[in-house]
Formats: C-alpha cells, structure tokens, sequence
C-alpha cells in the first residue's frame, strides 16, 4: 500500500473540471482509497488564470502552460479536461509517454487516436482512463471491462447523446420542427452554438468507438461508422437527426413507433462489425422509446448474462466529474487503464466494419429509419 | 503478473453451479484475463456425484465433501453456490480463514454473517466477493464500490426480486389474487415450494443489506428492516407481497399507481439509516412502476453524479453465472474483496436503523402502502 499521495495535475477548468478541482480542493474522505494512494490536487492549467482565481483555484496551483502539467516532475496523474483534438491528443500521449497516468473525459481523442494511445500507455507501462468519455457519470465502461468480463457480447447499443435526445423528445412532445427545437436547445445550454457534433451524430460514433473497443477488442474508425439513415430512393440520408421533421415524427408515433438517436454496434456473424448511429424507430413503450430528455441509456447484450441496461445522466459537469473522480481513484488504487484485463486491441485493418443491415420503416420526408426493437 | 493458475473448487451444481462448472471446463479466453492468472477447475462438490457424472462434469473432479475442497492445499478460490446458512457459513469462514479467496452468490450468509465474514477476510487478507448475491448477472455492487467510489450516495432502492415481481406484475395485468398468481408462479419454477423467503421480502432484505453495506458502510441487522406496509389502523399489515389483494392492485392502478416490493436504504439527516422492504405505491410510469416481471432495476441517487440505474435479469443460472466468472476473474487479477478501496465496516451497534417514514395511500384491504416516485 502506498502512502505518497498521488499529485494530480488538470487541464481545463470548464463545467467538469471545475466541479473535479472543487472536490479535489474539498479532500474528501471518499478520495482517500483504503488501499491506496490519497488524491491531491498538485496543478490546474486554464486558460485563463484571472478568472480561475476568482472562481476560487488557489493560485500558486494555477498555470495557463499546459504542457508544464505534462512536464512537471510533481505531477503524477494528467486529467485532461479541455477537450478537442490537438493540443490534447499531444499533451495526452506525452504524459503517458513519460510514465504519467492519464484520465480523460476527452471522447474525440479516446475515439480518434485511442489505437495510439492505446501502444503508446501500454509500451510505458501508464494507465490511461476514460469512463467519463462515455455516458459522463454513468459507469458503463467499468462494468463491461471487469464485472462482465467473462461475457462474450453480441450487441451493444445506447442512447448517449443528450442534446439529440432532449431535441427528439421535445420534437415528438410538442410537435415542433427540427430548426426550432436546435434554437431552443441552444438557449438552454443542452447544444452549443456549433451543433454539428451533436446532431450529426459524430459525438455518438465518438463514443459508439469507445464502446466498441470494450467489448469487441477493435478501435473501430470513426469515419467507417454509418451516420445516416437510408431512404425510400437507396440513396444515403442527411447525417444524425438533420433530417428528421416534424412529420417523420408525427408519422412514426401514429404507428406506436419513436425516434431516437441510437448508436449500435453488433458482431455479424462472419466476423464482421457491424456499426451505425442513425435515428432509429423504436417501439415507444421499449426502455429505449421512453428514455426522455437528456437521458442517456445503454444496453449490452451478452452471454450467459442476457441483456443489461445502464442509465443515467449522460452530461452535465457534476455527473461527469463523478466518472473522472472514479477514475482517479482507480489510478490511485493501481487497476491499470480502462482496458486493464483485456487483451491488447487487435489491429484497425483486420477487422471489416459496416452499416447496421436490416429493415427501415418509410417517412414523409422520403428517410427511410431502420426498426429497432 | 502471476502465471500459475488459479485453482478453483465449487460447491454446488444447481442452477448456477452447472453454467460455471460448465463454463470453466470450456476454458473461454475470457476466463484467462491478460493481467492475471488463468482460472482452472479443480473440484466440485455435490450431494449426488453420479447425477453430476451424468451430466458431463469429469469425475476425477468430483466429491460428496465440500469440506475436502477447503481443506485442500490444491484450491485456491473456493466458490460457494450451495446456498442456505450452514455450512454454507462456517465452509466461507474456514476457507478464507485458511487464506483461500472465496466467491460466492450466497445472499443469505453475506447479509447475516458479512460483519463477522469481512472481520475473517481482513484479518487473513483473503478477498472475499458476492456480486452475484444482489441483481444476479446484473453489475451493481461492483459499480458501486468503485466507478461511484468518489460519490456520497443518499439513497438507493431496487426492486430485486424477481419471483415477487412476477407476481405483482401478474397480478396487476390479469386481476388475479395473490394465491392464485403464487401457485403460477409455483408451477413455472418462479417461486420455490416453500415461497416464504420470496413473498415476505427477505430475500429482497439480504439484498438490501449487502447494498447498504457498500454504500452506507454498514452491515445493517437483516431483522431490523422492515418488511411490512402499515395500516389504516396504524398497526404492521402483513409482511412482504403477502397482504397484497387484487382489490388492492385494482384500486391503486384505478389512481395511475403500481405496486412494486420495493427496497430502500437512505441516510437521514440525523445519521440513521432508514430501510424496508414493502410493497410500494409507484406512479405507473415511473421506471420502478414499469419495470415488469422478473426484471431487476436498482436506483442510486448520489452527489455529484445524480441518479443511475441498473437493470437486467436478477436470477436464472445463467445470468448469475456471469456475476460468479466477473467476481473469479477479479480474484485472478488480485482486484480483492468487493468492499476493496472502502473503509472496514463500521459496528452495527452505533447506527441507528428504522424503517423508511413518509406518507402511505389506504388500499381495500386495510393496507397503508408507502408512496414512491
């Protein structure tokens, strides 16, 4: 057992790591393992360290220099909570390159470069963790690594974007249009001004990719995975939800049917993967149908368990600040990275992924969405 | 990293003894974890070793003494999935006392031993597991301990028993009588010939207090939870689902309520612990009300994460047979008791333990069913 107290250095002091540095700051007992190391808080990179102040970071903590966190000889774990591609995707691989344990609530980075990272945390022997990137607070990716460890799994799928569930909920609700329901979702903070991410589904395939290399040992590529729906002419749909109308709604839940943004990836019988996140029309009295607002839900499922479902908050600082302060206390009490007992990803190349096959119910504005159960 | 096998020794071929033995003797990759030893069968004990000739285990692995299989100097991992009290509880004892990990599904011993098993456990530093004696398959105690490991939880609740679930959601659907849906029940292998353990909420009480204990940090008295609704009159009602009427069902669902055997475990704010295990007057659209049959739904409400739920099959051999290989595949990875990283329990005898107060809605049969959200 370890009594050196772990030093952790944050970057990014946005919704999440704001609410990770005030419970660092608060030392409570939760974040003092009984079997290892206590967490304290050793530095906080912001990029603006005026404001950081007042909001009440001690300043000898703070630094706008990222890379001195990662270069630091006083700092053990890297939370890196800033988002975005580079510089993190940088400062990420040189932490675990010089023997930094690494957590990341960063989905883009974790989807885009997780098969480097990954080489990259297991030749220096670093954890690198991740649960937040996935359903923020909800623990997802613990329990497929270690508690279901002995399931072989057949398919996973989730509702795990917020902003498009809160958008098609409010859509099918009040029987409003698309544009109007963005405008009001911006408004309220659950999408940001730059909305592409989140409805065209690309913060889900982020995540659908992380989910994925959990249970079927393969980071699959982004860009391989479907994001649109067909339509009544074969051709390929508008990307996420973009082209989702209020009559594709209205239309649907007239035959019991509703829409959401599901992510799925499923082993095919020849091997193959098969993955989308394409707007999905599912029985509106199944768990998923009815999981409402900023919800998210996933289920796995497996053999010999049968099927499992998570859910909870999928966003939000607090609730994501919970993922990462899991996470640290996992470095802290040594169990590796996210992956830890499971074998090395297989390589990119080996693996054929695909679209989701199966059928699609017709709409008014000529999508065709496939049927889910 | 070890690389001598772990040598493991069930006690048990029922239900899930079968789909473990099984499961070991097929020697699945997933039950060699990358970081930890691989896991071999080395002994199972029955009560009838030809039957369990028959149906395929080798018979060099076989006896009719579980005690030789503690005793043993070629077992590492006892797994107890016999059941009931003793021996169950004095063969865990010894086993862990004589520095055997041991897994077990055994609700029951955990919830009235734990105090005295995890004295044992720490004192010879042997782990000691159960995920599988809460939710069958379903991961929630491993989550708790650790993915939620840095919250505070205020509350959690479960409807974790299926045989009553089953029944109250027959009940409900088709207007039949308590007796009447028992000997269904009966008759499908959903509730046991002797029903008691069931229908008067103390399996849900074991289950209960195995929660309570990971999250409060105590190992709650099981005689001190609450098993029975009140009265109009202000009197105990009868304990568990047995008191329930279709009349009663009726009545409550004519006001968009649904009655579900609900358990909950809450801090007060004077530092009490509130428990029981009472048949609970739910809004039917609530994720509790429409959680039907035999499925298991646990619910934690914690700080800074919020509310998380977990759903999936809570018995069958199968799915508990995952609960069993994810608590062996930990024990090979040297991931410890299920309470690892918690603080030692605290002594029962300084938490004070009543039941759950708040209002009730009056039923026809005199009930006083508590009202849930």
């Amino acid at each position: 057992m370890s009594v050196q107290p772990l030093r952790i250095g944050v970057i990014g002091a946005g919704t999440v790591g704001r609410e990770v540095v005030r419970a660092l700051l608060d030392r409570s007992p939760r974040l003092q393992p009984a079997d290892g190391a206590p967490l304290v808080l050793a530095g906080v990179a912001v990029r603006n360290v005026e404001r950081a102040i007042a909001a009440g970071v001690p300043e000898e903590l703070l630094t706008d220099a990222p890379a001195h966190l990662v270069a630091s000889d006083e700092i053990d774990v890297l939370v890196e909570l800033a988002g975005g591609d580079e510089p993190a995707r940088t400062l990420i691989a040189a932490a675990l390159g010089t023997g930094k344990a690494v957590v990341t609530a960063n989905k883009h980075v974790v989807a885009h470069h997780g098969a480097e990272l990954e080489r990259i945390a297991r030749e220096a022997e670093s954890p690198l963790r991740f649960e937040a990137a996935v359903a923020g607070g909800v623990p997802v990716l613990g329990p497929l690594a270690l508690d279901l460890a002995a399931n072989r799994v057949a398919r996973v799928r989730g509702i795990v974007n917020g902003t498009t569930n809160y958008m098609l909920t409010a859509m099918a609700r009040e029987g409003r249009e698309y544009a109007d329901v963005l405008e009001d979702a911006q408004a309220r903070g659950y999408a940001e001004a730059d909305p592409t991410a989140d409805v065209e589904g690309l913060d889900a395939v982020n995540k659908l990719v992380i989910l994925a290399r959990l249970v079927f040992g393969h980071w699959l590529a982004p860009e391989a995975i479907g994001n649109r729906p067909g339509t009544t002419r074969g051709e390929a749909g508008s990307p996420g939800i973009t082209g989702v109308t209020a009559d594709d709604v209205a239309a649907l839940a007239a035959e019991g049917r509703t829409i959401r943004l599901l992510a799925t990836a499923r082993l095919a019988e020849d091997g193959a993967i098969e993955a989308s996140v394409v707007p999905t029309a599912l029985p509106g009295g199944s768990a998923f149908g009815r999981c409402d607002g900023v919800l998210n839900r996933i289920e796995v499922d497996a053999a010999p368990v049968g099927r499992v479902a998570f859910e909870g908050p999928g966003a939000g600082g607090a609730a994501t600040s919970s993922a990462v302060l899991g996470d640290l206390v996992a470095v802290a009490r040594g169990q590796g990275s996210t992956w830890a007992g499971l074998p090395a990803a297989t390589a990119r190349s080996r693996i054929e992924v695909r679209p989701v096959a199966g059928e699609c119910v017709a709409a008014p504005s000529g999508a065709c969405y496939p049927v889910g159960d």
